[in-house]
């Protein structure tokens, strides 16, 4: 075992390019990168100075592990076109994928799915993000933990029904959400509202879940049913249908809920 | 004009609770705290150290500024029932009240909307939450502002109308998205998640409108309508019909605004 490692990245998206950045500050080496358009692949080198290609036949085979940060869709293709898995581990960094989309190339195989939105304009610090971890062969898992702990210190097991799932509910916290936002958004637009005034009420929302569960913090007229402010709001909505019935199926919902959770 | 303050608080809520705290830190003196209920009268009190009633006949009418932080459908009935509005001005916090519930008792009213979700177990620094100010009379506009700016440093003029779009976007914001967490919630707990495991992810789809908008902040299967991920979320969810329904129109309107938006 090894604490040094040389990896080759296949992808140059927003996943990759954040782990680009990590590797660079921990010092992980990057032997190569592979990206189908020439611009992502130079400019994803350029965060770690190392090759690029944009060939699949030309994929070296020399590094330790193999990270897939590729779209679910591309992924499976692309594998059936790397000209030798060698003995070096593979894994994926997928939500959703199993990771028996390797299975049919090599046995050293596995997951890294690091939890968080990622969007090239934004610096995260990856050391905070959990990282889920899965491999085929027990003793894979101790090389892969090693690897992700030098990236994250909250790194965990975690199989590929349970990882859906996870990747499932991250849809709704974060995708969802900030569809929610974009929804605020636009009918402050609409009324020359700046969108900065609902920041801090954003922040709270979301630091109030750190100490109590959802359903503790819910606030607002859906969870006490207040037909008066509900009515209002849906007359302000009228011109906007989906707008009305999304804000009738959510206010639904949350009064259910809390009826549920009080009897 | 002075800078030192005597208010009456009608309510001790989440709200009101919130401002007492305030009041405390900043040395707004409180004359009398109003409540339904002698415990949370009491409770409310303790916090200022004042008198407190729970009878409206038994408000008195010496201070110079009375806020109403009651439910909206409470309000107009507290207000027949107090026994001299005097000389003192009234507000009341409410977003989607308008400020004339006041004008049939005196010509010295407005509003005072603190845009926040207030919740008594968090401690909560009032002097970042915006306040929305509208007063009847142009001169209780200064001395309203000269209040507000004792408890908060984003004190704004806005008219009713407007209050009441923000206040409707804030349910987006913050109600809405709240949902979204507990839904989250629900899919993990179901499959012995820890819900501390999204917050990390919580905390960055808050902290990335703060940078861009929520269009540019979007990622997710959605948004490029990848169809792969969505069945496989749509069949995880298949025993929970409201769960469906709302994956699906949630997807929907984020792929939709997204094709309008790159038009």
């Amino acid at each position: 075992m090894t604490d040094s490692f040389h990896v080759t990245l296949l992808g140059a998206g927003n996943v990759a390019t954040c782990l680009l950045k990590t590797f660079a500050r921990v010092g992980i080496k990057v032997d190569q990168i592979y990206s189908r358009t020439e611009a992502s692949a130079k400019a994803a080198a350029a965060i770690v100075h190392c090759p690029y290609t944009t060939q699949l036949a030309a994929v070296t085979s020399s590094s330790d592990l193999y990270i897939c940060s590729l779209k679910d869709a591309v992924l499976e293709n692309v594998l059936t076109q790397i000209p030798d898995f060698g003995k070096a581990m593979w894994v994926h960094t997928s939500g959703s994928l199993p990771m028996s989309v390797f299975a049919p190339y090599t046995s050293r195989y596995g997951v890294f799915y690091p939890l968080q939105t990622f969007s090239k304009q934004r610096e995260i610090s990856f050391e905070e993000i959990p990282v889920c971890l899965e491999t085929a062969a027990k003793e894979d898992m101790i090389y892969l933990k090693t690897f992700a702990e030098k990236c994250s210190h909250r790194v965990q097991e975690m199989d590929s029904v349970q990882r859906s799932y996870l990747h499932l509910a991250a849809v709704f916290a974060c995708n969802f959400t900030n569809s929610m936002y974009a929804a605020a958004g636009d009918i402050l637009e609409k009324h020359g509202i700046d969108f900065e005034m609902l920041l801090p009420l954003i922040d709270e929302t979301a630091r109030k879940v750190h100490q109590c569960t959802p359903d503790e913090a819910q606030t607002g007229p859906a969870v006490r049913m207040d037909h008066n402010i509900i009515d209002k709001h849906l007359f302000l909505l009228q011109d906007d249908a989906v707008y009305v019935d999304l804000y009738k199926r959510l206010s639904d919902a949350i009064y259910l809920r809390s009826k549920d959770k009080t009897k």
